[in-house]
């Protein structure tokens, strides 16, 4: 299934005891209409506040339900910050979270001198003017296939610190004055290093990193040399990517 | 003064003794910052949890603070879903409702079969599809000077029930799957007038009312032979309309 979800009043993705999550409201949500307990496999974890625009989820289950009445159940009973956008069989072997070969996340930042009262707790609001110059520059020099640990939490306990990145993008917002866009693709993520690059571009757009200071960064593989970890409410999951043929969505589905 | 807000948690625009307004909230803001009772002029009333992108005020005030520090000061002390975009010194014989010579509001309807955990507050949720051919026809027939009678609350009072309305457009937004923008431009609107129009355009898109429906409805002058009245949380203030040269705006500051 591909599901889109506003993070704020949940602890992340990932199932917690005595917290509210996404995939412990999918569940129970699941249990409810087909009266059986389903394990939902995520793409990947989220972290508490952080939203999804097309974030995939699989699971398995015996039921005679067509794959669009159960969206349908699915949809009247989950709250109105988690919705099914989709929801279709798929073979056995895929898996939304070891099949991924890559994936896709977006930050939102309101450079500008007031706050959104649209968006408080969808974008980080920056009201220092960021020069975009040095951050474009920046951006670049984290493109290739690099050791990320410098931009990771130290408390990621990954053993494969070596990430492919493929893209980084930054760009206004074409509809929102002074809402600005980074966009960043790898093979895949280290706990925070969405949130921790973002948080070093920025301070490379404030002056307090020269654009250079990037590659040392990842040279020093030392958190410490890195820049701040921008807030989880900026964030969103926006694409993961399937090798070719395993899994096609329907048009009009993918929040572009 | 450019305000936006975010009107969910509102009893509309205009001051009421027991529930909070978007007004009363200003005020108590400027009372806070300056020690002074100061009256706030809006642009227009608007109902409860109706939103705006930019929408004007004006007051008096006699204080040797600057209109930037104002603005910051505002800013600090209004709650998270009002913002003050701008702040600036007008002539005396500017009043941001009288001066008005035109306004523009937006409505937003998500038509498509899940409904967006982004914006429940923020858009009318329609699962069944409309045709769009239909409501164009029937919008261009609102389009020029009618009386609006039949588009308006009966318990509207306004002695003025006859309007120029310049422009009625659909569109599909080009970044949000699933989401249409209807924005209407008049002189000025009587109450609930864009939500009424909305609501029968709507009732046009699901096969409910022919387009040739909308001219009798005019013509008939009477409430019951138009639609539904759509909800207050998918309309937006978009722009208010002034004589040339009476106010400026700086670039950027205006929500396109």
């Amino acid at each position: 299934m591909l599901l889109a979800y506003e993070g704020t009043r949940y602890h992340g993705w990932q199932i917690q005891p005595d917290a509210p999550t996404v995939e412990g409201t999918l569940e129970q949500a699941l249990l409810r209409i087909t009266q059986q307990t389903v394990k939902v496999q995520g793409a990947g974890r989220t972290d508490s506040g952080v939203h999804a625009l097309n974030y995939p989820a699989s699971f398995e289950l015996n039921t005679s339900l067509p794959a669009d009445k159960l969206k349908v159940a699915l949809n009247a009973v989950l709250p109105d910050d988690i919705a099914v956008k989709h929801l279709q069989s798929v073979p056995p072997t895929f898996h939304a979270r070891h099949s991924a070969c890559g994936k896709r996340y977006r930050y939102l930042i309101h450079n500008r001198p007031y706050p959104d009262p649209f968006g408080p707790q969808r974008a980080w609001w920056l009201r220092r003017t960021l020069d975009l110059v040095p951050m474009h520059e920046a951006a670049q020099g984290l493109v290739g296939t690099h050791d990320f640990t410098a931009f990771r939490s130290i408390h990621c306990s990954s053993p494969h610190p070596v990430k492919e990145m493929r893209e980084v993008a930054l760009r206004w917002d074409p509809q929102v004055p002074g809402l600005l866009r980074l966009e960043f693709e790898a093979n895949s993520f280290l706990q925070h290093m969405v949130r921790i690059l973002t948080g070093t571009l920025v301070d490379v757009g404030l002056g307090k990193l020269e654009p250079a200071a990037i590659s040392r960064c990842l040279e020093s593989r030392d958190r410490t040399q890195s820049g701040q970890t921008a807030p989880p409410h900026g964030l969103y999951m926006l694409r993961t990517r399937y090798p070719e043929g395993l899994v096609e969505w329907p048009e009009g589905v993918l929040h572009p």
